[in-house]
């Protein structure tokens, strides 16, 4: 890190983090924001509903960083203390905030349309410490607060993910900007899928230990894929970018067998760019994955124009019935086997009128595992008008990560095969 | 807290998590683990791969926590720096442990089956410290660690979530109930839908303030749910929950409207348990939502003996051709209508063949809205043989949530339907 690097920490507040009951996607999505406008996160720290916790954490955070954002803490119920903490810390008062009070008393007249008068609770989230900036919170009733403290700026957000997202965009963002000079940082990561991290890095073994100080090469392993990020140091955007790229350039060569994308995709945007650039469709036939596929490449907007639809099978009679797998070929082979998978792909392909089918059956477990056919075996069938191939896997995980390597693998297999036979 | 509570913080280390480019679930498992036991977790803090702030989060955390959990930084790639810090930090030197070698080569041989020798940076996962005990790591190849120091416990793990989970279970949480005596804590969990927590808390304004000091109430929102968590906290299992056990009670009755459950269960359980009870089965028709109710339903393991299949139905062509929606319909009410939704569900449940269906048509940007039928409006139909219900939503949320939010309303929706009709 450069001496002029800015830090921030990320505070989040609430028993349910110490529970385990919610897992913290919030810190996730402030940390990329900060991050693209050249912000290092040094640190995150999550406390329980707990007064001195809190200011404890305040008090060790605004040591080392210049920013300290704080959610959660902000809703209506009693179990919330943040706010009353932070006019305490910062020495204001409670006063209402028209503005807010407006705005909560529209989302509950005109938007939540709920019968009955507004609350008391509800008209309590327009009161703000009277020393602190007030930022508007388009999306909910608890607004963002910031306070600046000897050129540490302090930002409380609500935890209700989407209205967070919204005031990070919408506000925080723009402040940031005005407040700090940000030194210059400058990310590129491709998506390998298929190899473990160990033999993507042996890949790499010579070309990290040769990079220049200001680049650094992160791993970023998840479900049969890693990604490999590059980050770059510096002070001229233009300069630094010319720096970087024949480096990742030279990355992407090493590892260009398992190479799925030189941008940091999902695997269902990967596919859903592929569908639309060769202007063709695709259907999914999923027994063990259970629409799992079907959902992940419905999550990319715009993916109607590509995707016709699925059929989930998991009676055999749907098998058979909608998709026109054989009874014979049930009965000799099993629902799990390369023969049925295949009927899937086939069936499902002509049923929605498309040009690629995708097809998964398999034994996700815990239960349901024989002797010759062990909890994780799959097979996945993909197939055009010309053609059909298959793959099996034999996993060793629990249900839910049967389910997402499963999808992984298949979408990866459905890749190669479209690009190949486009 | 009483005097004799155990306190526990969890580290997790890695850029990645800085940058946001992983969402954190370790911790939440972790908590959730060590909270069974009457562990309190005080904090979770993150910090990057650098070898000052981690020893600085040690220090910290140690002050406070008799227990300390760290996750990540054990991987097989350069960037992983925990294992030589953890033996500086205990002054103890890394020797290679037989036991983990012997694993990691049957690991690699047997299960990975990878071609060629094993990777150097593999067979130095083997190397612990020597000061430690090797916590045995069945499902990978990196050990976890636990070191004892001034009446503390501190504990590595690595970070791939089912590595870890498998050792918190299997050693983590034996060794530490032999290790500290617990305070008792005893939980119940209700589970409503349908209703905001400032609505739900309402409810609750006399209940609450009621409490005994040593039973705490909390609110969990998420998605379309308020889950509401009783804690209580003494020295006698069977004496706390004979005292919890009333104010349980008595709030189940103030929220009966909207309660779904009086255990902490998904709604997709509570659908199973629902249809399992009665001998019913399900098939569901998704548009707008993509398959992501099946995917729900079917993470449930045995969800086969009651759940037949979906067809999702992003194509008005799968509309007619597989669910037999009229094309009259289609083009006088459109997609996304009360008519089309209807047909979808017994459509579906005749084709399917199932007592009951779910069906669900809608849009969820953030493109495709109109005037008259803007982004977040949908369609919930459920059916059996001799009735449909239908549902409208309003929803205002980005594609994710719309997706997420349609799911839990349908769900509820065929859950109310299933015990009035079942």
């Amino acid at each position: 890190m450069s001496a002029d690097s800015v830090f921030a920490s990320i505070i989040t507040i609430g028993d349910e983090l110490l529970i385990g009951q919610t897992i913290d996607t919030n810190s996730a999505f402030i940390a990329q924001e900060l991050n693209k406008i050249g912000v290092w996160v040094r640190r995150r720290v999550a406390v329980g509903d707990v007064y001195e916790d809190i200011k404890e954490a305040l008090d060790e955070e605004s040591r080392e960083s210049q920013i300290i954002i704080i959610t959660g803490g902000l809703g209506p119920t009693a179990d919330d203390i943040t706010k009353p903490l932070l006019c305490d810390y910062f020495g204001g008062k409670l006063v209402v905030n028209e503005e807010v009070l407006a705005h909560v008393k529209f989302l509950f007249e005109k938007i939540f349309r709920r019968p009955g008068p507004i609350l008391e609770r509800n008209l309590k989230q327009a009161e703000v410490p009277d020393n602190c900036t007030v930022l508007f919170n388009k999306n909910g009733t608890a607004p963002g607060m910031l306070f600046e403290r000897d050129n540490k700026i302090f930002i409380s957000l609500p935890g209700v993910p989407h209205e967070m997202k919204g005031l990070m965009t919408d506000e925080v963002i723009p402040k940031l900007l005005e407040a700090f000079t940000m030194p210059v940082i400058a990310h590129r990561t491709a998506f390998t899928a298929g190899q473990g991290e160990s033999m993507i890095a042996e890949l790499l073994k010579d070309f990290e230990p040769a990079l220049p100080p200001n680049i650094k090469l992160a791993y970023l392993p998840s479900y049969g894929m890693v990604k490999l990020r590059l980050t770059a140091k510096g002070d001229n955007k233009t300069d630094l970018e010319k720096e970087l790229n024949p480096y990742f350039d030279q990355m992407l060569l090493l590892v260009k067998e398992y190479l799925v994308s030189d941008e940091d995709k999902k695997m269902e945007e990967v596919i859903g760019g592929i569908l639309k650039e060769q202007h063709k469709t695709l259907a999914t036939a999923e027994s063990c994955t259970g629409g799992y596929i079907a959902h992940l490449i419905t999550s990319i907007p715009g993916s109607s124009s590509y995707f016709n639809g699925t059929v989930v099978s998991y009676a055999n009679e749907v098998k058979r019935n909608v998709l026109g797998v054989l009874q014979e070929t049930l009965d000799t082979h099993g629902a799990v086997s390369e023969e049925t998978v295949i009927q899937m792909a086939t069936g499902v392909r002509q049923k929605l009128n498309t040009d690629y089918a995708l097809a998964t059956s398999g034994i996700m477990g815990p239960d349901g595992g024989t002797d010759e056919k062990p909890v994780g075996t799959v097979w996945i069938a993909v197939a055009n008008a010309e053609k059909t191939e298959t793959l099996k896997l034999n996993l060793r995980f629990g249900r839910e990560r049967n389910i997402q390597m499963t999808a992984l693998h298949a979408l990866n297999f459905l890749r190669k095969f479209m690009l190949t036979n486009g």
